[in-house]
Order: structure tokens, then sequence, then C-alpha cells
């Protein structure tokens, strides 16, 4: 067993929404020594070190930030900036050899994200994009026992946002980079309808904004049974005489505090153990993308899709690298 | 707020159930170091050191105990050995003047344990009692939000093993030391009503064995709703269409599992803060051992007590001493 | 079979709140032709039936009970007067050879409503005390489970009443006779505790008034597990993503809406065929008074008290008698 | 109010498992006098009726059904015969001015169907299609609370068979009559999405075969909230301290129990007072089957299809009949 007193030096990028759930999480770890924080806002940044005795911790702005990701000290760099700094940041991280964790998605254009990967092979360290429901406790769980179910025929997933997005997020988040869509009003709630090679039906129920709280539910059939995963309440407390559980949690800084902190861990056991196995592939995560874009193609062309030939149009020679397949 | 990167030395004392239990959570607390851990059974205990790379970990036995609980390194003890132990440990760390967490009960005696809070407080360093329930999070909500119910009016309380002790640990537990009670089959169950000043009705339901789980329930009604602390269980997982939850958890170890890491979180506190407040206070362990022997002595006598006659019977002078007030 | 369009005349006394449930019931059941009621408000009684299309029901007042009662039209009475006229009631419709169904209590007396079942068992009619949970289908289901749990090895009943009975139904209720309790504030609620021969632990949650709905539960635990009546909701549907179900019952009526049809139903069987078994026995409405003396006498002499001493103090020579043993 | 006496005489056609289900219902509903079974199989149905006491009703075959359709005793009509003989059955009815309650379909054309709900508007009688679930008490409970939700956006409808009918039922079942269908193996499960003009998203799952059980769900999301109509269960028992809820319902007989009795009351409501409004109008039945014919083509073309334009390709001239619109 590695020594518990082992340290890593860290770097985080960004202190906004997803960096302060890292800095949290970062703190917790007692094998994480948080070397640097890169934030346009040092005043902001600064007053952070002080409330939490980060006493070791440096403040640099993103001007100095190549100085910063290049140190000595630094093992690993933590990417939560706005998704279009992304790519640079990760490039720069990989070329100065440093294990990198970066929020999704990694860059603006498939292509640059398969490039991405690519480099990170060849650098031989780690490019981990942050899918964080992968790494949700009750999620697993559900995977771990899908064996129960016999043949899975069907799959439900509700995926409905609290609270709604702010339209400075909307405009420039991964979720919605189509122009012509952002002027409709209509798209803040979509369906979207599967069918698997192996004849799983699977339907997606998407919405930016639910009132009663962030309602994430995946609903599993098959041969022998059914499987949901529920949304986990704030607490077991009832009031009412069973009428009324707790709340559902609020937003996704609460539901997924936990698949936070796993993600966080599993970079960290990667550095420990380099050969260890990434549980977030690169076809994972280029996978998303290109579901991503058949719906919407599906959509405006009023038709039924076929996943593969979007696949191969847009990563083109790429398709064929063993990273992809 | 102080240096993130400051740690406290622990001594642990005690590798058993507990033990274990204490030296996780030991590791992921980034302000503790692990000085030593005492324990009869060494290879055990260096086989556990080596398994999680606690390299600067120093293993004694306990005929060295006084040496490592002295060492200048160390400034907390945390006590989990068998019962009957407790009071001479408690005793030899408050004289070192170490701050001391102790496994219920301090003492097999009530003066006794009296006597070590009146040294600890001369001492001037920590007594802490694990009460782990008072950091169960669930509890604690459920006590911040009782002033929605209006005047409490009735308490159930059901309490519910899972799984049945070993007889071993029966006979020696805290829970049952009089020898008359362990000798009949049928105390494994025992139900207890009390009436408060304040004319609360109370109703525990105590039991040793529970076949599906650890069941463990606090319901509160007052004038204007109720609240009932429910079992929580292993994850949101449900299957056959809702008819099947996941179970509860299984034993005290997964049920407060968060509440042991509280308690620890809190022990910490009150070493880097002195004067900060304990919230387990001295009359709150003894009114726990009043009660239980009112309890027995109403079983015995077949009629109702009065709960501080015992009181002042057992406690004598120390009853006016201020700590116990 | 009898055949489906083979009739019993019947009388109903009393329209008030017991009165109206029957009433409904009566008219829902094929197999009953509604020949009289008597109550004191004719008026209310004349528009009760112009309403509900009852051409061939005639209206009287008590006056006149007795020659409706009498009335060869008339197979069974259902009293549902108030308690204290039951008794009366009861012995004219037992002397005039009719089948009768009284709402609880039969008399405020125990020796008395002993009297009145020996006087069924001379004239050959029936007579069922209106103990509705008994037929209700949740709880015979429960009943009918029990063996899954092995051994019962604890009771634990909550019944909590909904709305607060006005005070003039709780001066002249069955459930609270006695002037001096009447006089105190504190009775609205009672925690009662029983010891069975078999060892069997029961507790028994009394109240007079719960804010969110008729609040009735029993939990049995035995060697193999637990079974629980819950409190049934009005729908299944469920608000707010799951934080919401449907409210419980707000009272009896809506609460044991099906065990009144139930207990009709059962009456007419008895009528139909008078050698089955009637499902209240003499024994069962009387222990149940037993009972409840034994607990307010433990109340009052602070002290544990034996049931069956009462009993036999109660009953005198009674106790002897075949229909009580 | 009408006579509380009064009775109307029925035919009941068929004894399969939906007549043994509208017999029942017969039975408890005293406003009914059953005057005729017609029936293939004259044993089972003579021994049905020795078994209930139906003393006074007549047991015929399908030859001699005129007849007792056109007695003079009848008043209504229920036909629950297999789906190919509905059509000549209801015609004879109308023509007979009888007033009749159908199983869905009414016809095993759309054309016809509609030929059907013109020629009882010219008898003036009532054509009742029998859509089961617009009266199960929680639905309609789920229908009237829907204004708590705002502007409804999306709706999710679960509707997965159990037990799996009988392979010969599949054949000529109204829900599979095109022999394609019926060769492929895959037709057990669909997905069905539609969009409305209001913009309400909607998506059904159906399934010929649930294994816990008959699993009906229908989930609204509105502006302000959502409601969700769950399975109700057998009972409200509950085992292993809260792990398992009593099983849901096994099959329609047992979940649309209520639902079934309710038709019938509504059926009887329309008997009495012919201006009633009925509540399944003609275009509710024949939407229905545009719906089920546009899903079947949208999934044969592989792409979104227009409802409307469908209905009037099929309908023709009927489209504009004050009827159907």
């Amino acid at each position: 067993m590695t020594d518990i007193n082992k340290q890593y030096g860290i770097v985080l990028c960004g202190l906004g929404r997803m960096g302060k759930i890292h800095l949290k999480n970062i703190m917790g770890n007692r094998k994480l020594r948080l070397e640097y924080i890169i934030e346009t806002d040092l005043e902001k940044a600064n007053k952070t070190v002080t409330e939490n005795g980060l006493n070791n911790t440096k403040v640099v702005d993103f001007v100095n930030a190549k100085q910063a990701i290049t140190d000595d000290s630094v093992q690993g760099v933590i990417i939560c900036t706005p998704t279009h700094t992304h790519e640079d940041l990760v490039l720069m991280t990989l070329h100065a050899g440093k294990h990198t964790l970066c929020e999704k998605p990694l860059a603006t254009n498939l292509k640059k994200a398969a490039e991405c990967y690519k480099l990170a092979e060849k650098q031989n360290v780690i490019l981990l994009c942050a899918f964080n429901r992968r790494f949700d406790p009750q999620l697993r769980e559900l995977y771990c026992r899908k064996s129960e179910l016999g043949l899975v025929q069907s799959i439900k997933i509700c995926s409905r946002d609290s609270p709604r997005p702010p339209i400075e997020f909307l405009r420039i988040s991964a979720h919605c980079h189509d122009p012509e869509i952002q002027a409709l009003d209509d798209h803040d709630s979509v369906f979207v309808v599967m069918k698997f090679p192996s004849g799983i039906l699977a339907h997606i129920d998407v919405s930016r904004h639910c009132l009663f709280g962030y309602d994430q539910t995946v609903q599993l059939y098959g041969s022998k049974g059914n499987l949901i995963s529920g949304n986990p309440r704030k607490s077991g407390l009832i009031s009412d005489g069973g009428n009324v559980n707790d709340d559902i949690f609020y937003s996704f800084t609460d539901r997924y505090e936990k698949a936070y902190i796993q993600e966080l861990v599993h970079f960290v056991e990667l550095m420990e153990n380099p050969n260890a196995e990434c549980c977030i592939k690169p076809k994972d995560t280029l996978q998303a993308s290109f579901l991503s874009q058949a719906a919407e193609d599906s959509w405006k062309e009023k038709r039924t899709i076929d996943v593969n030939k979007h696949r191969n149009l847009i990563l083109g020679e790429l398709a064929e690298h063993h990273l992809f397949k």
C-alpha cells in the first residue's frame, strides 16, 4: 500500500460553481496538496485561500497559468473554467506532462476532443473527463445490480434541471451550442427515443426546469423484473404521518455531492497507479456527443437517424483509431 | 482559520469492531496523524499498519500504553477497548493532560464516571463520551425541526439490534451488567414507558434481535403535526415496480457510519478550539444511566419510579456539583 | 345458494353520524329493504327518505319504536342511537325475536351487556356488536398473514383520532365514562403497555386529536420478521416528484368505509344462515371492556394490574357462563 | 330522486373473462335485474345461474339472441363476446331500441364503428363503449387535480400487461389486428412519442408482459409541479421494517375492479336519465383508434406522422359529421 502520507500537488483552474465543489473535495482529501489556484478574480481567490487556512497555496491569474502548471511541485491539474477555454488548458497541461481532470466537454469540437485523447496517450498521462454521474454510488449500484433483471429490455431516464440555469450559462453551455436553438423559446423540454442494436428501447426526458427539485431517475425493465434509481431525499425524515417525505435535492451540487468526491478519489487512484483502468474511456465521452448530435438531427429532419453513420461522418479517419473503437 | 496543514497526533487504543471504525475515520481526516496503535494482538495491529500504508504509526501493547500516551507527539487519545478497561485508560490520559474520546460507558460505576469528568475539568482537557447517535445527521435534523411540531406531546423510539451480538459481548456489555438479568432468557425485548414533568409521554421499544436489519426509528407527535426519523436505506434503488425498497442497514456500523465521522470531526474541532462547547455534556451521559437504572427497578418492583430520587440516591454529594446539574 | 331476489326487512334506529353510514350501506345492499327509520327528528328523517327515493320506507319516532320493531315485515334491527339508549332498544328487539346489530357498547354496564347476550342466545337470534375494525380488509389481511412472522413477540398499536370529537360526544361516549377523568385536561393522550401470558409485549398509543388525519396503525414483530398495517391513503396520487403522498383519511367514516360495508354484509350472512359463526363473540366485546378498566386502574394505582382478576371481580357468577369463557 | 326499488332488465352477452366481471357487478347493483344470459356454452351458463341464486334469469344461446334482446322485460344489453362479433350484436340491440354497453372495440373497422354511433343517435338510445380506465377513481382524481399543475407540459404513461395474454387472445384482440405484426416476435414492447398542438410532449411505454404485476402509471409534469398516478397496492401492509410493500395488482381484473363497477353505475345513470351526458363520447373512442394507426405507420415509415391527416383519410365524409368533431 502506498504511504498514507504521500501527497500530490494540484493546480485548480477556475473558482466558479464547479471550482468551489472541487476545492472543498481537494481540502477533504489528505492525499492532495493544493499548490495553485488559477483564477481571473484574484480578490475572490485570495479571500478563499485565507478563509480556508490554505496557507501554502499560491494564487495566480491566467497570464501566469503556464508557470503554475509546469511547476515541479505539481502532478495534477483540475480544469473547471468556462467551456470555451477547456481545450487550450487541456493541451497546455498535457504538453507539460501533467495528469488532467477536466469538466465536460473537453473541447467545443468532437475532432479536437479526440486529438486531446491522442496527446494524453502519447504523453502517458491521465486525461479524465468529469462525467460525474458515473461515480454516483446509487447509479453504480444500479449498474452492478442490473444482472438481477435478466435481459434488459427498456430504459427510461428522467433528467430535469433545478434550478433553471441562468441565461448566461445556457448561452455558453456545452448543452446548447447551436445558435438557432438558442433563439427558440420551446427547447426547455426534449423527449428522446432510441433503439439499440440489442433491441433495448430507451426514452430520455430532459427538461431545463423542474420546480420541486433536481429530478433525476433511471428505470430499467428486464426479462426478470425492474429496477429504479429514484430521487434520493435530503433526509429520511417523514412528516404528517407519512404524508410528506423530506424534499429531494434542489440541485446537482447536492444530488451528486458524493459523486464529485468519488470522481476525485478516482483521479487520485489513477495518479497513484497510472496502470489502473480509467473508468471514463475516450469512446464514452465521444459517444455521448454523437448521440446528442443525432437526436438534434432527428428532430430537424423529422425522421429516425442511424447513430453510427453520424459517428463515422464526424470523426473521419479518427474513427479507426484504437482509442475510439 | 487554522492552517489546513496543521495536524494532531493521535493514540488509538483497541482495534476491535469500534477500533476499526475509528481507524478508518482517522485515516480519512487530514487533520489527524496516527502516532500509536495500542493493541494486545500485535500481529493484527502490525498487519493493519502495513496494509494501510501507515508508515509512521507505531504499534505497542498495553504494557507500554503509558509511554505512548505521554509522548509529546500526542495530543489526543481514542479509547475503544473492552468496557472494564475504560476507566483506567481514561484516568491515565487525563492525568497525562491529553484530550480524550472514549466509547461508552466511561466507567462501570456512575460515581467513577462523575470523577472522570471532574478530573477532565481540573486538567482543562476534553473528555468526550462517544454518544454516536447525537452526531447522526438525520437525528440532528429531527432535533432541529422539532419546533415545527409546536408543543411536543409524545415520543416513540424503536431500537432493535441487528445482528444479535455474540453472547460474550452481552456478558461484558454496558447494556446488560446485571447478572440476574443475564441468566434469564426473555430479556431480549423490553418496553419502557416514561412521563416527563412537561407531560410528554415516551415509549421505547428495545430488542436484541431484529431479523430484517438494524431497526432504529424515532417518532415525535406535537400539537401541530408529527415527524418521523425512519430507517434510512442502503440506496434509493427500488425493485419490482415499487414493491421492494432497498434494504435498511444491517448493523450500527453502516447505519451510523456518518455519525462516527462527525463524532471525530467534533473531537478535532474541540482540540482546535478548546473553548468551543462540547455537545455531549457530563449530565447527558449520567442521565442516560439513571434512566436505565430506574427502568430496571420499575420492572423488578412492578410500579412506577421517580427518576430524580434515583439520581440523588446514586450520586450523593456529587449531585450538587455544577457539572452534573 | 339463496335466491338473489330474497330480501330482509330492516329497521334503522337513529340517523346520526353512524346512522347515515348504515343508511348508505343498506341502500347499496340488494338483500335489504329498509322498512322503518326510527328517529326523534322527524323532519330530517322524512327529508332523507324523499331525497333517496326510499318510497316504501316509513318514518316513526321513538314513541312508536315497539310497533315498528315488532312489525312482521321486519327481520333485523340496526341500533345506532346515543350510547345510553342502546340497552333498552337491544332488549326490546331481542324480546321481539329480531336479529340485532348494535353500535358499541351494548350497555353502559358490563353485567348488563352480558345479560343481553344471554337473552339473544335464549331467543335464538343474532346479536352483533359493531366492532367495525374486525371487518377492515387491511386488518383482516394482517391477521391472515401473521403466520409469516413466526412467533409474534410484540405489538404496537397507534390509534389517534381525527377530528377531535365534540365535547358533547366525549361526555357521553363509551370511551370516557368516568367523571373524574372528564374533569382533567390531560387525558387526551394515553400510553398503555401490556404483557400477555405468552410473553407478547403490547403498546397502545391512544390520542383524542391528530392534526394530519385519522392515524391508525398496527405493527407486529415476530421471530421471522415484521408486518405493519399502515395508514391507507385517499388515493395513490403522488405529487412533487414523490415528496408528497396523498393524504391519509381524515376520519373513521372514510378510513373504515369498507369495514362498515363488510360488517353489514356479515349481518346479512348471519340472517341468511343463522347457524353460521358470528365473528364477534360475546367474550370479545367483554374482554375489551376488562382491558380498558384494568388500564384505568393501573394508572390510578401506579402499579401493574392482573386483568383476569378484574374480569372475575366484575362478572361474578357470569364469568362461569359458557358464553363468556 | 328515482324510486330506489325501480329496476332495469338486462341481457348479458358472453360469460368469458369480461362477462364474469360484469355479472358480479350486475348482481351487486340493486337497480339491475338480470333477465337473460346469452352464451354458447349453455352448461357453464346454467351452472353460473344456479350457483348465484339467479332464480329468475333465463339462459339462451346465440341462435336465440334476438328473441332475448327484443324481449319487453329488457331495457339494456351488455356485450362482452369475442371482438369480431361486437358489430353485429351492437347493430341488433340498437335496432331493437335497447341501451347498449359494449366492450372495446365497437367494430373491427373505424367506419363501421362510426356508423354504430350514428344509428344509436337515430334510435335515441345509449351506446357506451367500455373505456374502463375513464372510470378508475384514481385516474379521475388525477384528471380533477391537474389544474394544480398550471400548464401541463409533459405526460408519461406506462402500461405494461400482466399476465401475458394467451396467444389465442392476441390473435383476435383489437390490440393486434395486423397479420404482419403478429408474425414478428419483438412487438411485445412499444415506445410511442407524441407532440400535441399545445406543445405537450407525451411518451407511452406499452408492453405485453410485466413480471411483477400489472404496471400502470401516469405522470404529469406542469409549470407548477407534477402529479403521478402510481400503482395501487393490494393492501397497505408493509413488511420487513418498510423494505417490502404489498404487491401491486396482478392483472386488470383487480386493478380496475372499481372502474368496472363505476362504468356500470354510469350505464344505469344514463338509463335513469337519458338526457345525462355520456362521459365516453364517440370522438373519444375513434380518436384512440386514429392514434394507434398513426403510431403504427410512423414505425413502418420511420418518420413523424400527422394524426389529423390520418383521421380525415380514414373517415372520409364522416369526418364532417357532428358526432365526430
